[in-house]
């Protein structure tokens, strides 16, 4: 019996959105779901508790941060991540390769994988699809992610032709090399934003049959119409039947036109890069707290929102923190943005039980063209 | 009637400790009681929440940084402190005069009061006894101090006199400047570490008739034996049906030593600064949780705590924080230090109440001499 189960509850009438339920090792996932990101095993600033408080039900860490630090080996003998960072509920892992891509430096890639040097220190390292499959194995999430290779979204088509071929080809290597069955590997699609791409990336990655399929590669450059227009026709392509996770993803406008397009899983650092940064997500749109403005505003960051920043604290004390720099301004402000997004994906999934799914994503994108 | 009431419930048989229940406009505090600090109206890094969840009564905060930075007109258009900072328990504030002495620049004094020039930005400031409680009454805080002078531990003899005599004349001006009835204001006994000084203080204090009187001017450079000696002909001069508040002090031996000299209300910002740089105040003495020794090391910081930090997460697990940058690891151990702190108190309290005082006294001082 498999330790995963997508059950999908309902397709939204008027579009592609679709609420469902997805069963882990470390409990169900009501989808679509929002990820908040523990680069480091750590949520930056919140507890597990008070990520609990605001209705996360599932984390994301990178293997690339944990694999330089403390290392995979450190990670496994206490208990995998979910011991280790004292989450009991899912936990998604990526594979490395895109802050291989991003942050580490002197990169040589070839069919076997990839050398760098650690963005840290300089030393010497190579991640190839099995070794990423043994790091995220030692790591312990529930949902792990193939190599793949991640070109810019203006690389030139015979680079994107020969990174989608490469994605498979590792794919299938890490398919091969992934041993534990209380893990859902996933695929991952490439192919920029050229529709041949992602149609040649999904169609090999299909027969391999992964019980989860992730859409990479967006959100690193293109404009955000031709990341929709992508989605408009990879999603199809994919199984209705697994869960589709789109990687690193997003701004609140680009959540609701993801799940439009039958999107179920995102992972951002939006909420606590921006909260750490004096910018708040709300009903109103983007609020920046330190702006004169607030001084003396006794009401709270969001009107609308419930969540402890919002019920307990001013906009004037919160600008106050973050003037005289003490951290509870970054936490408070991250936890309202965490719960901001948890709500968003909760309301959205509302809405397509009630097959409303077109209509809130009409009323929401108006707010937030209207606020930006 | 008085918004104010000091109930003391016993006093240890076997040395000078009390424990009692001092009743403010914001709730009673049980004594002896340790005041976390929130200098700029923010325990650092933890919510209100967090503070109450280990038992956390009273919190102080400074009149000096908040005078800055939002301003008192700005706290007091907010409510106060207690809805400025969310705190809805008893605030300490002191008077200011205390950072003036050791953090602003050009100061000079006069009978007047204290002009000097703001760390902050060099503009030129004045605090004088009547500011002092203009400031504090803006501030609202439950229990507000007089303006004193406190010189260095080891300023001569002629300063320390000009220090006290000052001192109790600006206490004067204090009383008669301070209306509002629903705060506490405390005289403050200077005299830096000699019996004839401090008695010279107290004496010309009392007759003013303080609703409770703290001992200022001590952990200012003075080693602890003559910190506790110094309390030793101090404490019994002041009167026993009020509180007595130890400023900026300390160790946890200096709290245990404190109480056991009939000390009721203690602050220090070690719990939290030592947080932030990783030391850890525990049942088997001070740690530092970077050490190498704990990478692997999975029992909790404290064995003996039942605190959210201790609970939740391993020793090795703190580290990795602590060595990776991660804020969580200042927000895990300040909280613990607090709850530490809190659970000192506790206990002293309870074996004060069973008479068992001077035991505690011995096997703590025992624990943290052995453990040092």
């Amino acid at each position: 019996m498999s330790h995963f189960e997508f059950e999908l509850e309902h397709t939204d009438s008027g579009s592609l959105a679709r609420a469902g339920i997805w069963t882990t090792p470390h409990g169900a996932v009501e989808t679509p779901c929002f990820m908040p990101v523990g680069t480091l095993a750590s949520v930056k600033g919140l507890t597990p508790g008070q990520l609990r408080q605001v209705g996360v039900q599932k984390v994301l860490a990178n293997t690339y941060h944990l694999a330089l630090r403390p290392g995979p080996e450190v990670v496994a003998d206490l208990g995998g991540l979910h011991g280790f960072m004292s989450w009991d509920g899912p936990i998604l892992t990526d594979s490395g390769g895109f802050q291989v891509f991003s942050l580490a430096k002197l990169r040589k890639l070839d069919e076997n994988g990839v050398k760098f040097r650690s963005h840290l220190d300089g030393s010497l390292l190579k991640l190839t699809p099995e070794s990423a499959m043994r790091i995220q194995e030692q790591l312990g999430a529930d949902c792990i992610m193939c190599l793949d290779e991640c070109p810019p979204a203006d690389a030139p088509r015979e680079q994107m032709l020969a990174a989608v071929d490469l994605t498979t080809r590792w794919a299938r290597r890490c398919r091969d090399a992934h041993q534990r069955d209380d893990q859902a590997l996933f695929g991952i699609v490439q192919g920029g934003i050229d529709r041949e791409m992602r149609e040649r990336s999904a169609e090999a990655l299909l027969p391999i049959d992964f019980p989860g399929y992730a859409v990479g590669g967006l959100s690193v450059g293109e404009a955000p119409p031709q990341m929709y227009e992508t989605l408009d026709f990879t999603v199809p392509i994919l199984p209705e039947d697994r869960p589709r996770y789109l990687m690193g993803v997003g701004t609140p406008t680009d959540l609701i036109e993801g799940v439009s397009r039958g999107i179920d899983l995102f992972d951002c650092v939006m909420p606590t890069r921006n909260g750490r940064n004096a910018l708040a997500f709300t009903s109103l749109g983007k609020l920046r707290i330190r702006n004169e403005q607030f001084k003396l505003d006794e009401s709270p960051l969001d009107p609308e929102c419930e969540c402890p920043t919002c019920t307990q604290f001013t906009r004037a004390y919160l600008r106050h923190l973050f003037m005289v720099k003490e951290m509870l301004g970054p936490i408070l402000l991250s936890w309202h943005n965490i719960a901001f997004y948890q709500k968003l994906m909760r309301d959205m999934r509302q809405a397509i039980r009630e097959d409303r799914g077109a209509e809130f994503r009409s009323v929401q994108l108006a707010r937030w063209n209207a606020s930006s």
